[in-house]
């Protein structure tokens, strides 16, 4: 047996990606609509009242869903209360369930061993991150494969080790441009990691992830489920993305 | 041809996921929502009225689900009876169907031959197991592959047999960590195999399931449907849940 | 060119598999409903006026459906008008569509060659069989492997017999337990056969379907499609299935 | 790179599958019905007001669709225009979309290469063909395999021509009980070829379909979509297959 | 790890497909549907008044959609306007979603690298196109495969360039009658490319694709997904395309 890398993990996090029926949005009263948005603003808001956790709403270019919330918090329990919460809102009654990803944040541990991790304040700040307001986000969720004579999870320790640290220099070629916020789902999802990116440039996504395709890891190991691609949904641009002239 | 492994099979088992149809819901008033949920809890609190079961209640975690039961049983009878019954049940009006899972509660039979395993009380304590209270629940089908080189069911006994001897051994270093039940579910459902966990610590779930990944009987021979997460919905908290301010 | 195995061919079949939508079926009033299910009883009863072909109607365990009516007639016609006769009725209102399966009764033909197979008594038992009222059913329809070095039909005739013959030795094994329908479905449906299988006791469907998983026929060459099980929907059980306090 | 074999195109063909939503077609008065069925049947009628053209309508048996209308075209603007036309008959709103296929009738051009094919008046009656009445009609997409070492569009013209030969022997064996419709789609939907078998004799497509999987042709190279399979649907069984007592 | 080959990246693209809710349109007044009709006819001339972006508008063959809206723009955030803009117009009520694709205009970079190619004016021309009115569209979206020996992703630079080159000659042949807009969207939608062709004559999409699967990186590296075929929707046909008797 190939021995597991060692993972350490941070707050757990859910993306919930959300369509919007305009159909029967419309068919609310002006004033209808605009409580509705107040009320959702609140809880938007109330999402910033707190140090332990961080969150991200964009809107998602294509059919595939109007916005995605993405929130990070130290426990599972408080993901499963706010998605609740969010279902019992007025404007949730607009909103068809489009895809959701349930993970936590992740880092491989190649720290030297003799200080606790947890405790590095560099390490922190990735395990428990402040979410960008970066202009575009772009998630996708993946595994590693296991098929044939590509089998990631029968390759050495080593061999995996080195084919990452070569993944990894093609991340930070990106420094600056593209924020990267790995999550594990092993257990919790039907992938094993959640990627999300977060940059002002959206081609840098594309960028990026091509020039990764070519790398081993991916070209031989990635296996990729759907791509989401979104604009930031600020406050004052949330009300003239749900405004109607009804 | 190889030699099946002899399995001891205990009380049927089915794994149901709904999704609360908030919208509607809503609509019921406060009356008629308090009378749904008293309903739906005395349906809950009869099925600790016998020996001959158990079962377990938990939210899911993001889009697949809203919450899971899981019901153990003597007969697959009894589980048909009791999803009607559900079925009937006013609450369900507000749910939507969203996966099941049809299985037995199955133990691989290493034990010696020369006395009847269903009389042995550790056996029994596992074929007939109450399930636990714990924070979180984790839930995977699971087939072994069939495919080229990599066809488990083409193996020889003595390896198949010695592939899942190690790879017991790292369910074992998780004991008092997560409660396993295994259940098998060959000519029921879409998969081979059900997995069940159970931890207070949610994250040892994704530990034993990474772990596990890097083992041959996973890595080589390891075929993985969804992964469902939860939190524990005890009788206190499903009133919390269910509650809307309307 | 690999040649065919020679096939009877009986009587054609129709299996159905319907979802109950509880929530308008309640909505009937009491005696609309009683209606229905008299009107649905006098459908199934007159299924009984022939001699010429049989059904089996089963209560489905889990999500998948509510209920499964297998339909076996000389013409593939007669199973249309049936169908559409049933979809006439008030009852199926109140159901979802969730599958159905198209084929026809199908023997190898391993006869000696110097008699008429379709004058064989034996023979004729199979092709037209009478459906057993057994406590269990299960379904699912298979492939037979065309994958890489895993090519059914490119392997000679002789070694498919030999393969098969084996492979009828474990069903054989569980005569008296487990009879067993085969139905062709080449140019009818999706997958080449259907497998329907009906026990007294349910655990037979799992030891019988997991032995044969480790025998060449399966382990190298068989692809499945859904399981369904089910228990017998007698006349008396379906009243109680189908009755709602309302 | 391997040569294309030169194919000659005829009409452009749309298979289209609809299911009937039974539940809201019996809400209709008796009246609103009649006019409905009427008002289809003219537009039934109208396609026969054609040389260039022809149609076929038949009953779908199973769930998968109630019944298809096949309609070849010169053009595939019109195949659009009469597409449009049946969405907006009355009938049209009983019907769910359950299936379509977007093809051209194609035939394999090993003429010799002295004559303009859509010359010949052999040629012309298979690119132009007149569907004929038979009982029985089957559908399926498929494709030619590229995969590992079975890529049919890697093999030399030579090879494939061969293999398509004998391929073909099969075909003509069936001369007399099944006509073969082959249409081509690359380009045009998601598998390369559309096929429609026309017979008398149901039982001839499983035979025909059977046989031809042993072939390598089939057995090395083809991928199959979904099948149909239904019975002819005349005009005088229209009413009835269309008829509730309500 | 094998070099990337250098892309030039143009507008942002959008291909929205949608099938028309026929039953529900109907149930409009005449008034009503005409002024519904009338703000979408505003809307797509709209799309006309800038230099900086194009448009094409298709009536869509068979159930897959009814119409495809393909938008290009100078940025993914105008994209996402224009697509909410159609969400809140009346028509849309009468839509319901069928497919999207995001992507961006994308060459493949061979210039001679003294210059700045986004400075040339061919190159511009074909980043920045004006798409045609051409009487026919096809779209497809597709992937390079990364498959056991068929790894795209792993071969050499020189190999793929050299690939890419003789696939390229193929397009050629089709100068003047097939005009291809290739878009990537790696790190924007599911496959990494998406393909639109533009022709008179619609036959000449078969021949096209046909043709090109013969080519080794189609045959052995190409992997599609659905196929959309259809016909220019021009402003006098919008109007009898949505126009219903009633």
């Amino acid at each position: 047996m190939s021995e597991p890398a060692q993972t350490l993990d941070g707050w757990y996090s859910l993306h919930d990606f959300r369509s919007i029926d305009w159909t029967t949005w419309k068919i609310l009263s002006s004033d209808e609509r605009q409580s509705a948005i107040y009320e959702f603003q609140q809880f938007l808001s109330k999402l910033n009242d707190t140090n332990e956790g961080s969150h991200a709403f964009y809107s998602i270019v294509g059919q595939k869903a109007d916005f995605m919330l993405m929130i990070l918090r130290p426990t599972i329990e408080e993901l499963n209360e706010l998605e609740t919460e969010f279902n019992k809102l007025k404007i949730a009654e607009f909103t068809i369930p489009a895809f959701s990803y349930v993970s936590v944040v992740e880092l491989s541990n190649y720290l030297p061993q003799d200080e606790d991790p947890y405790e590095n304040p560099h390490v922190r700040s990735r395990l428990y991150p402040e979410l960008p307001k970066a202009k575009h986000v772009c998630f996708y969720p993946m595994d590693k494969r296991r098929q044939g004579q590509d089998n990631w999870y029968m390759l050495p320790m080593e061999e995996r080790r080195s084919l990452m640290r070569s993944h990894g220099m093609i991340g930070r070629q990106y420094a600056g441009k593209v924020k990267q916020v790995i999550t594990g789902s092993v257990g919790f999802d039907d992938y094993e990691w959640g990627v999300t990116l977060f940059a002002d440039d959206v081609l840098q996504f594309k960028k990026l992830v091509y020039e990764m395709r070519f790398d081993e890891v991916s070209a031989r190991y990635g296996e990729f489920g759907s791509f989401f691609v979104g604009n930031l949904l600020e406050e004052h641009r949330l009300y003239s993305f749900l405004h109607v002239n009804q």
